[in-house]
């Protein structure tokens, strides 16, 4: 596709629906997600302007069998997966159908009696769910700005960066039963910590409450076991992008990671944005990478450009902000386009032992952090708590607080360009629910 | 079920089906899987004797819809979840429905025409599938053995067991796409390893890939988001156990794993056993575990017996071990009754921070090593090649080599007692596909 004039993404495309200044999906967007409305089961539908069109109902009338042959089946389920499973072929012929049956210039949709005035409605009535099952959850390190941070944090005087940064796209798996749509509420995780390390460990409520700014990238086909998908094959198997939030208890994390990583400090919650950004719409703001040095070993070096220029931002509000009708602080704006490791080095990377990847697995980031202010996170925002972030309401903050929300945003292009935005994901933070084992105990 | 007697373990009880000597499936054991034959779809299965049971085929006679409803779709389907998903009650009214249909005083299966020559056949005519689709894969590190000499290796000199050892059932996610059943040929990883320290990285095919010996539970119905499960509940989501090897590249692992912990050296291939194992055959060979000092904080105390008296064994055989007729060594016989986190203890503390289980979890037990030479892994019994394995065909291995065989066994009871067997978990490890990526590049 790159290099190739796409008519999808047309900068003078116009949608006979109504598209508002700034919103971030025009018609060059079509991004995709799982909806219902009151009494229906899920389906797939497509965001245009401040609309959704539900995909269910267009395939029923017969309008999207011919460029996605078992459209119906595909179009009217409660995930993603089966069309992510179709692969490349299928999500361009979808896209040119949505494409030309938004188009201002064509009256299919309105040529059918009534089918506009049911399937097209306003985004807000819409429930949304989470777009896909996900099968597998990686969650990677590729911020060189934030992994530098963190070093810099956890080691102080030492070389912030490990030895292995700069040659291999360093991830984790998460775990994927709690990835949850933005807007679930997140319940203050319980668990382990050591606040005091002279003394032992103690059973409480999380008292560093963090979030990561992150984008995650879904995956289509998927391989065979032991059938590695190389670097130039990763675009075949990449869908598209969606925000990430990666809700982090750090002090239970602190105290567990050694020597196995991540467990329960990352796996209480992790949510996603409920629209999925295709990477055919982000073509137009495909830039290139950072310069890797040293140069990455041959099943990792790509001459594409593999980033994208995706302006970012977080959001934090308290609960008193909310009360008082004060609107949220941009606390954070970095950019996407400097990560480190793009996603077809970690995709290349994640498969190159044999590895199977599945329609709906989901590869994250990890915390996207700029150059300073701009990061991804409160840990690295605050320095650890030594800068506290001043909040309109006169409170400080060096982790969440309870009734804090936080809202991660982005977009790309915007002005002149089609503007391709993400929506966002949000989420609230509650009380824990310390049950009957809430009594801290430091034996 | 701890204490009442419970006639499906009755050492008295017989089946109409032969069960020859030591074999792993009486009538008390009556473990699940997936089998199939040629043309037939994959259904669930019951191990009796030397034969298979197919239980769709039972179902469909209406036989088991009383004590289990909805029997003929939950027992036709490709995987166990199902089953999984219906909980302790279900689960217990199955069993007891089963061990009457199979005891040697019962007529019922044998009084349907052509059921019995249906439904009753050899086990090696049954191909097996994997029992469960995997939802996520945790692995935990609960030998305090393995602990202690994974320390010893790669921090001599050091205290060998880091100061959360005993205050945390450590764990990590692994991959779940990548679980196999017992049989599935594995494909020698490639990757980044770093030979020379003082070089960089290179890739190419793993030089040390090693076996874990493991054990894993696998869940029930699960609990909601932010619903932790107590220690006390934990019995109503296990349901059985497995046999499990985690395949490891220890030179890519080694590379790869700090910060963020085991990544590409383990996600190649985890083998699982076809059968699974409940809880309640185990239940006459419950014992308790070791004594945890310090005590573990209030949310992982337990009075309960939950460790398992089950020995285990580590077979090896070398390509020219198997052309010669040669019978395989067993290079270890460790026993699971001493690992020092038990399984609730694992469960209570996976979702203790709110996180969802649900129907196929895995939850892997780490390596299973016991007093010296014991050990599960052949880093451990070679002590990382200084004292290599000798083999009756005259090589010696440090770590696995191509066309090497890996048999994992492990029963429990026997003589008097029933004997409880998991069958075993096989796999032979097949050369590395370098395909284009062969060379190997040190800048």
């Amino acid at each position: 596709m790159s290099g190739v004039f796409d008519a999808t993404t047309d900068p003078a495309l116009r949608s006979w629906v109504p598209v508002p200044a700034e919103c971030d999906f025009p018609v060059q967007n079509l991004s995709l997600g799982i909806v219902s409305r009151a009494g229906e089961s899920p389906r797939v539908g497509v965001a245009i302007g401040a609309d959704v069109l539900d995909l269910a109902l267009v395939a029923e009338a017969g309008l999207l069998e011919e460029s996605l042959p078992g459209s119906r089946v595909v179009l009217s389920g409660a995930s993603l997966n089966a069309l992510l499973g179709r692969g490349r072929s299928a999500w361009t012929a979808l896209r040119a159908r949505l494409s030309r049956l938004l188009a201002v210039d064509d009256q299919t949709l309105r040529d059918v009696p009534g089918l506009v005035e049911r399937a097209l409605y306003p985004r807000t009535q819409a429930r949304m769910r989470l777009p896909f099952a996900v099968g597998d959850y990686v969650d990677f390190y590729s911020s060189i700005e934030h992994a530098t941070n963190l070093g810099r944090l956890f080691r102080p005087g030492a070389e912030p960066l490990l030895p292995n940064y700069r040659h291999i796209p360093i991830g984790y798996h998460g775990r994927s039963s709690t990835i949850v749509v933005s807007g679930t509420p997140i319940v203050r995780p319980c668990g382990q910590r050591r606040p005091d390390p002279q003394r032992g460990p103690v059973f409480g409520a999380s008292a560093a409450l963090d979030i990561e700014l992150e984008i995650g990238f879904v995956t289509g086909p998927g391989n065979a076991l032991g059938t590695p998908i190389s670097i130039a094959a990763a675009r075949e198997h990449i869908y598209g992008l969606v925000l990430v939030n990666d809700w982090s208890a750090r002090d239970i994390q602190a105290w567990e990671y050694q020597p196995l990583g991540p467990f329960l400090g990352k796996s209480f919650a992790t949510s996603i944005s409920p629209w999925v950004v295709s990477l055919a719409a982000l073509e137009p703001y495909r830039v290139a990478g950072p310069v890797q040095e040293p140069e990455p070993l041959p099943y990792l070096r790509t001459a594409e450009a593999w980033n994208y220029d995706i302006a970012l931002s977080v959001e934090l509000q308290s609960a008193q902000m909310a009360r008082a009708g004060t609107a949220p602080l941009t606390i954070s704006r970095p950019n996407f386009k400097k990560m480190y490791w793009n996603m077809a080095q970690q995709l290349a990377h994640a498969t190159v032992n044999g590895a199977v990847t599945r329609p709906g697995d989901l590869f994250a980031s990890g915390t996207i952090s700029d150059v300073e202010p701009d990061f991804g996170s409160l840990i690295e925002l605050t320095w650890r708590g030594a800068h506290p972030i001043r909040l309109p309401d006169g409170s400080q903050r060096a982790f969440l607080q309870d009734g804090d929300s936080v809202r991660l945003l982005g977009h790309a292009g915007g002005g002149a360009a089609p503007r391709i935005g993400f929506g966002e994901v949000s989420g609230s933070v509650s009380a824990a629910d310390l049950g009957t084992t809430s009594t801290e105990v430091n034996p």
